[in-house]
């Protein structure tokens, strides 16, 4: 797969099949993954692949208690705003969000892989692990397999995570997030964003950019100068 | 470019090419980072391109500046260990790390794009910011663009760095890091790292893995499963 069809076309996959995915597969995921940079390239990270049950259904436990936290606080705006006007494009949005949220809550016991990621705590920490899970997601779709972050794991119940995954925490270890992986029930494409220019600068903060991008580069389109 | 050969090549270059990146380049490497995920897809990101070279000369002296602390802190340690064998491998590499960090200090005001990245306060911004990052890195190596992060700007000076690119921090904006970037001078390669079985396990921390992988998957290899 060419990169830029990865990059472009690896967005949040929440509805995922049961089937396992084979080893060889998740080799590939994996290694890709730890080519990712590292501050000074220390590469102090480890993972841990979780495909047993058991284990998918106790965190599966703690995972629909954060969503329902996250949706308590975090999202209580816009779960209130999209409530008075669901069909208002954004709410709309953010609805088809939600449910593809729970739908994964619902279904995480038969998710066939989760991949936490440990980052030893230090200066430009986050910088030493979101690359290397991101390449992880990137690889993935480029062997078919849908995946998505979830950082409820780790925001709301660091430690019990930890504890059952038996993460040595006196070691300086902290959980980053988790990816869950598993090839998608829906199609690939090319996620809605704001467009560059409305949220890059030339030089200074508000300048113009120098370029406007009307629709996705992917595939191939003319860049208007400006 | 195949998204692995880009996964797995795009290692840190600080030896860049003083020539500019044409428009054209810099809106492909941009249009790719926003297609990234961001924590519940709120896109809370700005970026600012720098390529003025008063710009690039005044932080070029912060770089130089925060390097130099670093090399004294952080570092400290591992200089003093270089210093004592500087033949014995990891530390061989380390001063080739050193050596190259300082090449791009050296030579900061002729570096032709600085990509700084800023991100709203708030749950998980940090993973709703390096994806994108990471990703206008593969998308420059697709493009035959070098690149490297470096956190030294928003690490050491932060608000000194905002007040230049007139970040308006009472929105509680903050920088995440830059990335600089050019055509470089050296040649593409798979860089060293540990093997995946000395740092990942299968569901519980310091539980095998179920597989090896000696050498780097990319170009194809065998796995052996283990």
């Amino acid at each position: 797969m060419e990169v830029r069809e990865a990059l472009y076309t690896t967005r949040a996959m929440r509805r995922m099949k049961p089937d396992r995915i084979p080893m060889d597969v998740q080799a590939r995921v994996l290694d890709a993954a730890i080519r990712a940079p590292s501050a000074s390239n220390t590469q102090d990270w480890r993972f841990v692949l979780v495909d047993d049950p058991d284990l998918m259904r106790t965190l599966g436990d703690l995972v629909r208690q954060g969503e329902q936290r996250s949706k308590e606080t975090l999202y209580a705006e816009r779960v209130a705003a999209a409530a008075l006007a669901p069909d208002e494009p954004a709410n709309a949005a953010f609805l088809r969000m939600l449910s593809s949220v729970w739908y994964l809550v619902d279904h995480f016991a038969e998710v066939p892989l989760l991949l936490a990621a440990f980052v030893r705590e230090g200066v430009a920490s986050d910088a030493s692990i979101y690359p290397a899970m991101w390449s992880a997601q990137l690889a993935a779709r480029a062997e078919g397999v849908g995946s998505v972050m979830t950082r409820v794991l780790d925001v709301y119940f660091h430690d019990a995570t930890c504890e059952i995954l038996v993460v040595p925490l006196e070691e300086h270890w902290r959980m980053s997030g988790a990816v869950v992986m598993g090839y998608p029930t829906g199609r690939w494409g090319v996620a809605p964003r704001r467009r560059v220019h409305e949220v890059a600068f030339r030089n200074t903060w508000g300048a113009p950019l120098g370029f406007e991008v009307a629709e996705p580069l992917w595939p191939e389109r003319r860049v208007e100068s400006s």
